[in-house]
This record gives C-alpha cells, sequence and structure tokens, in this order.
C-alpha cells in the first residue's frame, strides 16, 4: 500500500532557500582569497546563487555538466556549492593540495566544463589548463569585479553575476541526482571520485544537525560555527550545508590557517564552534599558550580526520575551556557519527570522560557499522575486538565515479580496522592496509606509533610489518630523531615495552632522516614497506637484518 | 547525472533498530491500561517488535494490509508502531474518543484486518464488532496473557508474541510505503485518512531532533521525554519516533491523563518534557498548585492544538520554571514548525519571550508555508497581514485515503488562517470556516472569543458570523456565563471595545445555557450557526433580532 504524502524531492537549493526565508539576515563573515574580510547574510547568499545558476546557464552549463573549484573556505566558494548544484549541474570540488599529475587526473576524469579559480589557487590553474583541454573556460573569483593578467582568459565571476538577476526558481530535481562530487586521494592507484546526491547531501545534513551531534548543541545564531577544515575536503565537514539549515552565524576562514589570522577571525566574530584536524587545532593552542590570548567565546572544538594526542584534549579542555568532540566519517561516508557523550558519561569525571573523546563518537542514525575478520565474519561489537570497519546506509559510498567501490555483501569496506562498543562508539585501531599481522592475531601499528612519539627523542614514528618465517610478519618501528636528541633502538624498545602486550613490542627500530609523505600530509606507507621490502624479522630485537 | 550513494531506503524499522543497537538499556517505563507501571528497555522492545512482526505473519496479515489499534500511550502500543509499519503492514491508530457512528466508518473505510486492543478500549471494540464485518479478530494486549470474558473471541497478545523468537530481519521496503494511517476528524464530513509513508516519519522524526527544536534540548539519555498527547494523534507528536531515534528516556502515561496520576510517574522518572495540548496543562499546574507539590526535573512544555492562555505560560515558566515551547502541525503536517527561540530573542526579556511563545513556532527545515488571500494570491509574510496558510513539502499530505486532499498549486490547505512573520514565526488567527468576513476585511473569531474569556463571568465563548445586509457578515459573541456570575451583553461589549479594533466588535451578545461541542472537545461552529442562522445584524448592539 502506497502512502499519500507529497512527492518532494530532498534538494540542495532548499536549504539556502530555507535560510535565506526565515534567517535571511543571519550573517557570514569570510576572508577573501585576498585576506580581506567580507560580510554578508544567508539572504544575500541565496540571491547570489540564484543570479549565479542563471549566469552558468547563459555560459552553456547544463544540468548533470561538472563546474570545477579550487578555492578555500571564502564566500564565493559557498555560493558555489548552492548556485552548481541548486541549478542541476554538480559540482566537482578540487583539491589544490594534490599534486599537479593528480589535478590533471581528476579534472579530465570528472569531465569539468568550466572551473572557478581564485586569487590563492590561479597559480594551480595556470599549470593544469594546458593538459585539461576539455575545461571550456576559467572562471575567476574577486571582490574585485577586474581579474589579474593571466595566461588563461579569465571570466569575472563578479561581472557574470552582475549581469544577472535573482528572479530565479530552483529546479525540482531527482533528488538521486549529483550535487557534489570529491576525489579522494589514496595512497595507492587513481585518486576516486566519490558522487553525492542531493538525498544523501540533505540527509547527512539533518542527522549532523540533530541535537545528538554534540553536547549542548545550541539553535539558530545562538551558534556560531567555523569550518577550518576545508570546504573541498567533505564540504567543510557539512558546515557549508549544516550552518544555512540550522540558521547558525558562519564564519569562514578563507585560506589563511596561520593560527594568528585563525584567532583573530574566531575571536572578532565570536566563533562558539570551530572544525578541523588535530594538527591545526595545536599550531592554534600553541599560539595562544605562546600569546597569552583566548578565545572566550569558542566552546566547542570539533575534531577528527585523525586521533587527536591526549595532550590537545587537556590543553583545549583544561587550559581553555573549550570543550572537545571527535567524530569520524571519510569522503565516502559523511556523518556517520555524532559526538554528544553516551548516557550517564556527560556528566562522569575528566578522565573518563578523556576516554570517550579519544575516541571517534558514536554511530549517528540512519549509518549501520559492523566489523569483520579476514574471511568477513562479523565480529562482536564488545570494545573489545577489533575488525574491518563496513559501513552502510544512505549516506554511504555505492560507487565511485567509473569505477567500483570495495564493497563486500552491500556494505562499503572502509579500510579501517576498529573497535565497536556497544554503545555505538567506534574506535578507529589501524588502517586495514597498515595492521600487522603476527601469528594470526593483529597489531595496531597506530597504538605502537602513538606510543613511540611519546619518547621526548622521537619526532617522527611508523611502523609498518615486516615478513617473518614464522610468525608471518613482525613489526618494524621506523624512527626519525629529534635534531637535538639522540636515542637508541633498545632504549626505545625499553621504553615501549611497559605500555603493550609483549607481542606487541616492535622487532627492531630502523632510524632515518625522514618518512615518505603523501601529498595530504600523511605518511606513505607504501613507499616505507617498499624501502624496507627485503628485511625479514627472525625473532628477537637483534634478528633484523638487511637482506641483499 | 545520478549520484552514486547507496540505495537504501528510509524505513521506521530503522529507528528501533538503531536504538536497540547503541542504547539498548535505556528505560521506556509505561503506565499499562490496567494502570500499573510497566518497565522495559529499547533493546527488549525490539525483540518484542520483531516477534509482534512474525506473529502478525502467521495470523496471515500480509505487507500493506491494514493492522488497526484502539489504544493509549502504553508500551504495548508503541511496539505496534514497529511491529506493524516494520514488517510492511499499516499501522492504523484509531481515536477511541470519536463517536461510534465514526469509529464504525473509519474501521471499515481503513479495512482493518486486525484490531488491537486493551483494558481501557475493549468495551468500545465489543460495540463496534458486529459493525465491522471486515475485521478478522480482535487482540487483547495487557502484561496478563489470559484476555477477560467478552462478547468477542480475544486472542492474547502475549501468547501469540510467546509463541514467536526475535530472529527477523526487517524486509527492506519502499519507503514510500504507507506507515501509520490517522483520521482525522473535522467538525464537517466524515473523517478523512491521512497515509504516512515509512519516507515522512523518518524525515519529520529527523527534523524534530534537530537542536532547534527547542531551547537547550539535549541529547540522548540526558533527555526523558513523556508524550501526554495521545499516540492516535500525530503519534504522541512523533515521540515514538523520534524518543529511541535520539536515545532519550521515554515515559508513557498510559490512558491515566488525571492531574495525580501524570505528577506522580513525571516525578518518579523525572521526565524533563513532555508534550500535551492546553488544557492538560492546566489542569497539572492547577493540581500542582493545589497540593504544593513540584516537578523539580521538568524543564520543558511542549503545548499544540490550542493556543495556551498566557495565565498558563506564565504559571510554567514563572511560578514553576518549566520552559513553555508552542509548536503547531496538523495530522496531514506533522513536524512543521520549531520551537527555539529566533535569533536574539531567547535571552531577551520575559515579556518579549512570552509574545513569541503565544505563536506557534518558526517553520522548520523542510517544509513550505505561505498565505494566500480568497483568490489564491500570495500574501507578504510580514507579521501583519493574514491569510490562508498552505503547505508544501515531503511531510505534508498529498491526499486523503480514497479521497482528495485540498490542494491548490501543489499547496495544502490547512485551513487555518495565520500571519507569517519575517523569521518564519507562524502566528494561527482563526480557522478558515470560522473567520468572519466584515466588509472585505477579516475579523478573528479565535481572538474575539479569548478577549471575551478574559472576563471574569464568562465560562465559555463563541464567535460566529451572522448576515449583515451592507457588511456581509458581522460577528456574534455566543456566550455561557458562569454559574455563579452575571454579566449583561452592554457590559461585555464595553469590556471588549478597548481590546480591539472597532469594528471587529461583537454586534451583539447571545446567552446560551451550553454550547454545542465536537467528539475532541472544541466548539461546533457549524451547529452553532445553524443555531443562529436566522438572525440578521443591521448595526448597533441593538440591531440584533430573531428572524422568522
Amino acid at each position: 500500500m502506497q502512502g499519500l504524502m507529497m512527492d518532494a524531492p530532498l534538494l540542495v537549493s532548499s536549504v539556502l532557500e530555507h535560510a535565506a526565508r526565515i534567517h535571511g539576515t543571519t550573517e557570514i563573515v569570510a576572508r577573501t582569497a585576498e585576506g580581506g574580510i567580507h560580510r554578508t547574510t544567508y539572504g544575500e547568499t541565496h540571491d547570489r546563487a540564484k543570479r549565479l545558476a542563471k549566469a552558468l546557464a547563459r555560459l552553456g552549463v547544463k544540468p548533470g555538466d561538472r563546474v570545477g573549484s579550487l578555492a578555500w573556505n571564502t564566500h564565493h566558494h559557498l555560493e558555489l556549492f548552492y548556485g552548481v548544484s541548486g541549478s542541476g549541474a554538480v559540482l566537482h570540488t578540487i583539491n589544490p593540495r594534490l599534486f599537479e599529475d593528480q589535478l590533471v587526473y581528476i579534472v579530465n576524469h570528472a569531465e569539468d566544463s568550466w572551473i572557478c579559480v581564485d586569487a590563492a589557487t590561479l597559480p594551480i590553474a595556470e599549470k593544469l589548463a594546458p593538459r585539461t583541454p576539455g575545461v571550456k573556460g576559467w572562471i575567476y573569483m574577486s571582490v574585485d569585479p577586474e581579474p589579474p593578467k593571466s595566461s588563461l582568459a579569465l571570466l569575472s565571476y563578479e561581472t557574470l553575476l552582475a549581469a544577472e538577476d535573482a528572479d530565479y526558481d530552483w529546479p525540482q530535481l531527482d533528488e538521486k541526482q549529483a550535487s557534489v562530487i570529491c576525489y579522494t586521494s589514496g595512497t595507492t592507484g587513481a585518486p576516486k571520485g566519490v558522487v553525492n546526491t542531493h538525498r544523501s547531501t540533505i540527509l547527512s545534513a539533518l542527522v549532523m544537525s540533530t541535537a545528538d551531534m554534540i553536547g549542548g548543541y545550541r539553535s539558530g545564531a545562538r551558534e556560531v560555527v567555523m569550518p577550518i577544515a576545508p570546504m573541498f575536503h567533505g564540504n567543510g565537514w557539512q558546515m557549508v550545508y549544516t550552518a544555512p539549515l540550522s540558521g547558525h552565524g558562519l564564519v569562514l576562514p578563507g585560506r589563511n590557517f596561520e593560527p594568528d589570522k585563525l584567532h583573530e577571525i574566531m575571536a572578532a566574530e565570536k566563533v562558539t564552534m570551530a572544525a578541523c584536524v588535530p594538527t591545526v587545532w595545536m599550531m592554534l593552542v600553541d599560539y595562544m599558550d605562546r600569546t597569552g590570548l583566548t578565545l572566550p567565546s569558542l566552546r566547542a572544538a570539533l575534531v577528527a580526520g585523525t586521533k587527536p594526542p591526549r595532550s590537545l584534549i587537556d590543553a583545549l579542555e583544561q587550559r581553555h575551556g573549550i570543550e572537545v568532540a571527535q567524530a569520524w566519517g571519510m569522503t565516502e561516508a559523511l556523518g556517520v557519527t555524532k559526538c554528544a557523550l553516551p548516557p550517564g558519561l556527560a556528566d562522569a569525571p575528566y578522565e573518563q570522560r578523556v576516554e570517550q573523546k579519544l575516541r571517534q563518537g558514536r554511530v549517528a542514525f540512519s549509518t549501520k557499522l559492523r566489523i569483520v575478520d579476514d574471511a568477513g565474519q562479523p565480529l562482536p561489537h564488545d570494545g573489545l575486538t577489533f575488525g574491518h570497519l563496513q559501513a552502510r546506509g544512505p549516506l554511504i559510498v555505492g560507487a565511485y565515479l567509473k569505477q567500483d567501490a570495495p564493497l563486500a555483501d552491500g556494505w562499503l569496506q572502509t579500510g579501517d580496522v576498529a573497535k565497536l562498543f556497544p554503545d555505538g562508539t567506534v574506535e578507529i585501531v589501524d588502517r586495514s592496509k597498515d595492521v600487522i599481522k603476527s601469528g594470526g592475531e593483529w597489531i595496531s601499528s597506530a597504538a605502537v606509533e602513538n606510543a613511540a612519539m611519546g619518547h621526548p627523542a622521537v619526532a617522527q614514528a611508523a611502523v609498518i610489518g615486516i615478513h617473518h618465517p614464522t610468525w608471518q610478519e613482525r613489526p618494524l618501528l621506523v624512527v626519525v630523531r629529534r635534531p637535538d636528541k639522540d636515542v637508541s633502538a633498545a632504549e626505545l624498545i625499553a621504553f615501549l615495552r611497559p605500555q603493550m602486550a609483549s607481542w606487541w613490542v616492535p622487532e627492531d627500530v630502523a632510524f632515518v632522516e625522514a618518512l615518505p609523505m603523501t601529498a595530504t600530509g600523511k605518511i606513505h606507507k607504501v613507499t616505507l614497506r617498499e624501502q624496507f621490502k627485503d628485511m625479514t624479522a627472525s625473532g628477537g630485537s637483534d634478528g633484523l637484518r638487511a637482506a641483499g
């Protein structure tokens, strides 16, 4: 029996339309690509997004066409999320941090028709253009309508908008049409395109707007949020959608992630909640500690991407009175966990709360998570067992652009190894490809690395598996020492031994000058394993020998 | 271009499945139909809902079949919402307060196959059975597995469940399939069936779980919610879905809406948020005032259905420290407004906040509201103009069961007259059919009635339009005096004159012994207009004369 409710699709355009209708005067404050401050509102942004939609149509952009963006967190970029997706075209948010070859690959692979750039990304565009012949033109976004001199024939974004009015009705699209494409740059293979739908975007934004998202989540303009996390990466952790949906004040830091610039705009605009990776929080805390400056309005620090060190949580919570909330997601799965502490824990002593904050949140409504062993058999959610993390639901990728996604029985294989707790808490233990399989049991390379980082002489640490004739693999710790400090392999092993099960203790330690890194700042373990592939462990810390 | 996210339907079963998985031990406390207290959890409820789904299949219930419920707010009724809808059958929540003829009509019209009853509703079922031959059988819900003596061959709900185990996978239904049917009993014509979909139910629950729903909305089990509003009426204002979705503690008052019983369970279970119509809140406040009892845990009183009097808001907020939040919805449109105060008002002085609380909330994401004049032309959202309120979106009814809904250009005509404010605030002014049209302008009968109710001698008041040769209609005030008080027509007119525009002042006052009432406790104005249909106003308070 069919139900009889109105057939109304879930559309990205409806978020900004709603914002303009009921909190049209709520402010958006953005640092421009040039470094200035720009003030606008949801009402004005909605008007400009409609004018953009008309301008794109005039340029010949058709529903389904891809429009690229090479931009940081600016008001122009925000307009693209609505003007492009809302019109039925597809926004491809290009990560300007990728290597040139990767950028060329994804622009051509996504078949971008037009690309919007700004002062920060024009040099990249100029390099890409000769190798991306499918791109019909480049649009330059700046508060100044006059584009700079360039090897490209730039169209002016402001001039395009000035030629249009806001008399435009958003088209009623199929909600399963594409809204935004974002490529993941794994450590192996070519980048893979995640094609979000209008439906998945709206559902994710709703899930992330529930009171459960974060303890004490406030309504409307009482919360002023700032995505420091780039908009080209998970849409600024979905804040480009959740902020207008809920009517939060919105502050955009532009391309400046330097702590002084971040602090300046956060303090001036009384930001209450900001989101970024631990590294940026660490720089900000360090800056505040050095200068004695504070952020009295900031009440919540959202963190994801990598597990924050305990010291960062202590600094934010205890020195600065800012609540830390950790969530987990990936480009393939946005809005998967929520941060509010589980029942009973919100009023528990600090030590217990920190233990929870070191984990990656609790599974949010609409997504199902499970862990499985190597044979794909489900494992218990007991907070002890760990296995390959899999996800299923309307927010989870079903396929990559022109390529299959790694599905097993309808579940996405996230590539992470995790523990799941009875209350839905997720604890990421390692990457599946980095876990070390020793005698049928798993060793978390991340856990051993974190322990090694606790030694004062260790600047960087990576743990990889090396071949062992009996145990299949044994862990090797690869360390970059701090320039002014020294430590021996035996000392490090002795340091680690009391911190973990004896069979987790690395077989040996190799010292190197530098670790190979990816474009997004992660250790490139594939290269590292290649570097040490001829090593074999035979037991005992002196059993390590360079082969060949 | 199609997006590439997983094709996962939004299903009612997923709410309870989620609750059982991550807050399975959170408690549900319910008063049974017999008056006792029953304690259960989301985990146990999920198990029992699955056993119910299997029991229904064993009885021959097929996807799409209607299963009726004649029940109040009990744990059994909660199980029906998931066991019936989750299995693909359709729950028809029957309002036991309807007149017998209406009950017979809706059971036959919905083609209910089985009906679940309890100690409170069995006498009704016994009367209906001879006139509802399509019903295959009656299931008796009680903690006691032995059904009582009855003219009906009752099946025992507990015995049916005891025969099943919980080894059951919820079917993956089309999200546009029907989940729950609820009939509206208008004051004219036969009741009309609203057929919710799984999709509309989940979207409504998500919208109502956002932080914006109510100021200071807390996460998970820190909120203990109690729908006093009956589950057969808008699913207990959607709390049967929002509570498990968010993991709130859930308290169900059974059939007892007597203030002492309500207070007892609210105090014992530390309810933090409860929802009901103003009348019930008034009885509860009166009870607390008389006994000196308090509700220290209760922080929020949700109110809807009718505008609460100012005195109730003052009593709850100022005497009892309970925040009042008013929302608006109808069976045809659940989850339409949210209660959190608009930007800037949350910290405003009490007088300003009360003004807002006397309105019906702000439009929530996903629904569009507009007001139109008699010709269907949209009117401004300026907080001054009022017009016929229309709604559109995925939570709004598109058609009634076997009958068209009153749509105009794709908008539902709600039958209400309202003002809309620039910040999305809704102020219901009157029912469209009750508004009095005088000289081309509209007079709100509800506003005049509220003013008249302020006179100490007035027990009940109704305002209707009577024919006027020049002005088309003029208002007539019909009053029931308090038994111990007296007041004349002239005195009442003089009392009203300073409170409203001169042309809103009633033409005359008629005193009656009693007003005609509907089954749901509203004044039956159709009957009243019939009673006074031969009256004509010719201007001046003594211009009224009984015709014929």
